[in-house]
Order: structure tokens, then C-alpha cells, then sequence
């Protein structure tokens, strides 16, 4: 197995054969710039980039990409590029590598530890996407909502339902969400009134960002899809239920969702979780041409959500699932995004839907945890939680088990505030 | 009556009172920059800039906003710069005024001929969120889909519901439209099949762009959301009518929308709007006090959909309404945004959704004009349309009627092609 001169636990999010990307700032330092998280440090590209070690690369070196304050430079180079970067980086990494591991003035130019630095929101998304793809999550929804003979909207095997969610509203992990406030419709009111929303709730997701541009009028076929995807981020699709239930017909979700949507700083590679892709759930019906993939588009992705209250010493786990009960693949996701013509741009993100799987703890909202208020969770103090109170602390991590291994996302946090 | 020394006649889209924003490249020329439309002509403002004219605008020299390929820098700087610049700009156009009109040299600089330059998308667009606030247009398309006594959802009358649309295939004016194939279900089968659209319509809108950002979490009073508003341009919102039937479900329109959606090149500021300042419609039930606006926020644009088949010799003449008919108004639709906390920011696009009137033939999309293909709309030439035939140009314009003087729109169109 492949190790690193930087050692590493077996439980290390970070370890060689990982290498997310993200951008920060060293303490004290005013420009953002791109690096990589190996065990407790944060590798400085630019550094290595001045240095000469990425020559070989003509696009990097010649537009200075490891310089920027967002990755969407690194990002529109597409696969070719991202493969010779992770060899370079890997081979400078490794622990019988000298020419990093021997020069301490260019390591300590190069390495930073994590705790001081500070981290930003990785990529200028231009345009957001928002998914509804697992099977389960929108069972769930649709048996609260209409019943569980009609939970299944007639289309939802046949196509991976998605909507446009809100950019400039995506933040970094760690970003204070306030309690949103805005029309919602009491079960026994005629009218609406203007309040406070009091079914806030998480949703476990994650997230895909597009690399190199395609074409507007030329949609991506589903066998070339994943060239197009850089990496995976964790998402926390924060909602408004309240709120939601009243605006949503005809048009969809819109205020319910735009107030905030977290992710987490570090985007994880494809080429990171290559090993870990698995088949995802039967699909039937049969897709349609343009939707049918050969081969495994699933990954193996563990995923688990913490809630802490204010009242509360620890946090503690109220969800686990994974990844792969994933009906809808990311391949199928922009292959179905582009089929009318839509182009895709370097630094858009395609965001999952909540991920739920078959089992109660396997649910990845408060909605369907507690089932709209049915059925609370319970909490280890013996308090109960049907939507999420002010003060509580939202934390969702994941990663994939390789033999010896992690293949860590890191967190996606957030605690919510009182209404303003 | 203001007049400039570059003559118009009243007809004239763009006398002297107008002067709408665009950004355009001069023939054999490499650099897009900013210009207004006055008569026939574009006035270069990269050559005023420097000129030295801006001097007293601080923020407009240092900035140098007028050599730039997109408006954004322009827009974000807020109304006082934007009058401080129609200020400049007005008395510099004046008959009375000599810098520039006796100036030769600086006249040939600064003038080009419309017809002799490229123009080129405005706006660099953030986010795009589509309205849908003409109640004649929720009303007809409630009708036809749900029948006459639910046409209107019940949230309607409450709050200007929209939803986010795609900004990366906003495009502007004159790019051809192919046809987008995807996903239909028609009425007699039991699966979907792929297809090309076979409903394909129009849309006649507006939209507003924003111009200062405004900070996340806190929401805009509906009183000072017109300080948000930089000025307005106008949408064809193309649709694809069988792939959104089937798609929409729950979460709303999505690839039916985003294959394309076409704007007018020329923005028209708030300013040269502000004589045609009228109320709305009467708004009943009474909005929440957050969407209660005081005195007159609507405008009195009169606008026109023509269309012109392969087989035609000429447009013809196919709507005619106005903006004023719009239930819900541009500060509200601002106000309504930002409520749960939303950000927005220099660029982002508001669209107005359909603009429909009481009468047929104010009706805004084909699919109203002819009812859903009950009620095929007379062509001059004997033909007949349903919905759009490929090599269909439609064309829409739009202006206020001052005395003696036009604050005109332009036109955005765009042709059908086949599918590819």
C-alpha cells in the first residue's frame, strides 16, 4: 500500500491515496490559493507550482492555476490534467520520495497545519443543481404527503427528477444559518401568516462539480458523463418545510431552500474514489437509451449525520446510510441535465437529493427521521426532536473504507441561529 | 422637450430620454466595452471614460467600468452613480451642448453606427429566477390543466411564486433556437419515449436586473427594493410544453426551461422608465406587510409578439399586450426573494414569467393563444399555428409611449431550427 512520508492513522480522512482539493488561506497571509489535505497538513500547490514541479503540465504552470481563489481553473482542464497532477502529487508525497520529504525549507514553505489555516468556499458556482434521486427519500415524502399508494410521481422511474436551486446562497461548512422567517400557512388557518419557520430540517446530500465546459445544444452522452465530473463534496440542502409546503405547487421549492446551502471545503476526486464504485439499485423500468450506463456508476459512500443541542455535552448520531442506495447515478444526472440542450460549466454543482436508505436510521432528513412530527427521534439526554432548534449543531461526515484506508470527506457543519 | 443633435424621429427607440446600457464590439475590432443607443447609432463609453468626461465619478474612472465586457462592474456601483452617469451622458447628447457635438475628431471616436457593431450578452448572470406573476397567465394555464374552479393555486393571491431557472443558457437575442428533444408521455401511451419537443412555445416576459448586491440574511424591504433594480430587458422564455407536463412534478420545470432563453441586448434603466410609473392591479386579499408596497409600482410598457414562418413573406402581428397588467411587481418579487434570508447579487436576473391580459389576443404564449391546440390562431396566409414550426421566427418589442418620444425596448427574437 501506498503511504506518505506524512504519517497517517488507518482512521485519517486524509491519507495519500486520497488528496482532495480546496482553497485557503494561511494565517496572517491575504491570498487564497489552492491546496490539497494530506493527514493533519494542507499542501500548498502554489508553492509546489513555483517551484517548478508541475513543468510538465503546460496548462498549469502557463495559467498560474494553483494561484487562484477558486479551483474552477484547475477544475475546466478536465481528466487528463487531474490525472497527471494526482501522479505528481502522489509521487512527491510518497514516503521514499526525496525530493519533498528531504528539503525542509521547501517543507516548511509547502505544509501547513489544517488548524491554521483558513478554509473557503472552494468553487464560483455558476449554476446549482438539486436532485431527487433516491428512491426511498422520495417514497418517503410522497407516502407523507399523498399516501403510500401514490408516494411515486408517474415519472420518477423514468427519469431523475431534479430542479434549478439557488447559487449565490451556497456557503462553506461552518456558515451560522439563521432561522429563516418568512409565509407559511398553519393546518388551521385560512390565510397565510408571516413567522418564523418552525419546521426547519437538514438534508443529506451530496454533491458533484462539473470540470470542462460542454456545449449549449449538445447534450453529454451518459457513457461519457463522468468526464465532465471533478469531484464530490458533502451537501447539507437546509429547508424550510413550513415554508415549503405552502409555495411549492406549481413551480417547485424556491424560498424554502434559498436561504442556505452548506458543503463541505474539501472536494474529493473521482479518481480518489475510483476504487470504491459499486453497481447502484436495479432500475426498473429499463431507462431509456439516453439514460442507460454500462457498468457500476455507484459508489460506496458511508454517511452518517450528528446532531448536537445547545443542551447537549456531545454530539450524537441520528442517521447513517450511504451513498450507494443512490436510484438516479451522477452519470445519469448530466446525461438527463443536458439531453434538451443545456450546457454545463466548469464549477456547476449537481447536488444528489436527500439520501435515504431502506432502514429508519437510514433516512437522511429530520422529516422522515421523525416522520413529519409522528414519530420523534430520540436523544441520548432524553430530549426529542421533530424539527431542529434553535441552537443545535448539525455535523455530516462520510468516507469511503479502503483495506487500511479512509477516503474522508471531511464535515459539513452548521449550527442554526434564532430567527433576525 | 429634451432633444439630442443626434437627430431621431418619434418613433425612434431611443431618443435622448432612453439611453439603454448594452455592451458591443466594433466591427474588426477585439474588445467588447459599454455603450448606449441613442437613434441609429451606439455611443462608445470606453471613449468617454478616456476622455476624461466621467472624472467627476470616482468610482467609474478607477474602475475603468466602461472598457469591461459585461455590465456588472457598472451595476453594482448603485443608483447614484447610475443618475450621476445619465446626468453626464444626457447633457453630452444635448443640441445645445458642444464637447461633443463640435468635436469631429472625438465624434468619429466615439459614434458607430448600430448596424456595424456586434452586440453581445450584457450581463455576466449570476442566478436567474423566473416569476410567474401575470394572474391572466397562472389563471389561463390553471384553466386549461386543472379546469375553471382551481385554476388559481391557493397560494397565488398570497405571494409572487417563482422558481430558479438556469442562467448558463440565457442567451441573447438572435441565436437560433433548435428544437429540443427529451422526454415526453404522450396522452394514449403508458411510458415515456424520446422525442423531439413537440409543444414548443414562446414566452413573452420581462426581466429587471439587479444591480448592488445585498447581503445574505437579510432581507429587502419591499420600499427600497427599486434601489435594487438596475433596469429591464425583454425575456423569451422558450418552452417545451410536452417535456414540461411531464417533468414538472413535483418540483417544477427544469430541462422543458433550460435548453434556452433568449433576452433583448439593450437594458433600459429605471430612470428612463420612471414617467411611465402606474399602479398595478388592485391586489385582493391585501399582500402581508412585507409585500405591501406604497404608491405606484408598476409601469406602463406596451409590448408586441410577431411571428413569421419559413413560408411567409412577413411577421405578423400575434399579441399585443402590456406590462402593466403584471399582478405582482418588480419590488415585490425583490421583497419575496430575499425574505427567508436569499442573497442577491450584481447581475442576478429576475424574470417577470408570461405577461398576459385580459383580452386573446393579450395572451402571452401560443399555448394561450390557441388554448392548448383547441383554438389554432389565423395566420394572414391562410396557415394556421398549435404551437412553433421549425424555421418560426418570433419576435418580441416593446417601448412607453412618451409625448413625441418612444423609450423603446428593442426587439429579442429568435428562430426555430430543426432538431439536431
Amino acid at each position: 500500500m501506498k503511504r506518505s512520508f506524512i504519517k497517517v492513522s488507518e482512521e485519517s480522512l486524509f491519507p495519500i491515496q486520497n488528496l482532495p482539493y480546496g482553497i485557503f488561506t494561511p494565517k496572517n497571509e491575504a491570498n487564497p490559493r489552492v491546496g490539497v489535505a494530506i493527514g493533519e497538513y494542507v499542501l500548498d500547490l502554489s508553492v509546489l507550482e513555483d517551484t517548478g514541479f508541475f513543468r510538465r503540465v503546460k496548462d498549469i504552470q502557463e495559467k498560474s492555476v494553483f494561484h487562484q481563489a477558486t479551483l474552477n481553473k484547475f477544475m475546466e482542464l478536465g481528466k487528463d490534467v487531474w490525472k497527471e497532477v494526482r501522479e505528481i502529487l502522489q509521487h512527491l508525497l510518497d514516503e521514499n520520495v526525496r525530493d519533498l520529504r528531504d528539503d525542509d525549507e521547501l517543507r516548511n514553505k509547502a505544509f501547513y497545519p489544517q488548524q491554521e489555516v483558513e478554509m473557503h468556499l472552494p468553487v464560483d458556482i455558476g449554476d446549482y443543481t438539486d436532485f431527487y434521486a433516491s428512491k426511498e427519500h422520495a417514497t418517503n415524502v410522497g407516502t407523507m404527503f399523498r399516501g403510500k399508494e401514490n408516494a411515486l410521481m408517474p415519472n420518477w422511474t423514468h427519469l431523475p427528477v431534479g430542479y434549478h436551486g439557488r447559487a449565490s446562497s451556497v456557503v462553506l461548512s461552518g456558515t451560522d444559518i439563521h432561522r429563516p422567517k418568512g409565509q407559511i400557512k398553519p393546518k388551521d388557518a385560512n390565510t397565510p401568516i408571516f413567522s418564523a419557520c418552525r419546521q426547519l430540517d437538514f438534508e443529506l446530500e451530496t454533491g458533484c462539480f462539473i470540470g470542462p465546459k460542454s456545449k449549449r445544444g449538445e447534450p453529454i452522452p451518459v457513457d461519457e458523463a463522468e468526464d465532465y465530473i471533478f469531484g464530490m463534496v458533502l451537501v447539507n440542502d437546509w429547508s424550510a418545510r413550513d415554508i415549503q409546503a405552502w409555495e411549492y405547487v406549481p413551480l417547485g421549492p424556491f424560498l424554502a431552500k434559498n436561504f442556505a446551502t452548506s458543503i463541505s471545503p474539501w472536494i474529493v476526486s473521482m479518481e480518489a474514489l475510483e476504487p470504491f464504485r459499486v453497481e447502484g439499485p436495479t432500475q426498473e423500468p429499463e431507462p431509456l437509451p439516453y439514460l442507460k450506463n454500462k457498468g457500476p456508476d455507484s459508489f460506496d459512500i458511508h454517511l452518517e449525520v450528528y446532531l448536537q443541542g445547545s443542551d447537549m455535552d456531545n454530539r450524537e448520531k441520528i442517521a447513517t446510510t450511504n451513498f450507494n442506495y443512490m436510484y438516479w447515478s451522477m452519470a445519469q444526472q448530466v446525461a438527463h441535465h443536458t439531453i434538451t440542450g443545456c450546457d454545463l460549466n466548469p464549477g456547476d454543482l449537481l447536488a444528489s437529493g436527500t439520501i435515504s436508505g431502506t432502514e429508519r436510521e437510514s433516512r437522511g432528513s429530520l422529516m422522515e427521521l421523525a416522520w413529519r412530527g409522528a414519530d420523534p427521534i430520540k436523544l441520548g439526554n432524553g430530549k426529542e426532536r421533530v424539527w431542529l432548534e434553535d441552537g443545535d449543531e448539525v455535523t455530516m461526515t462520510g468516507w469511503c473504507q479502503g483495506e487500511g484506508y479512509r477516503i474522508g470527506f471531511g464535515e459539513v457543519k452548521g449550527q442554526i441561529l434564532p430567527a433576525k
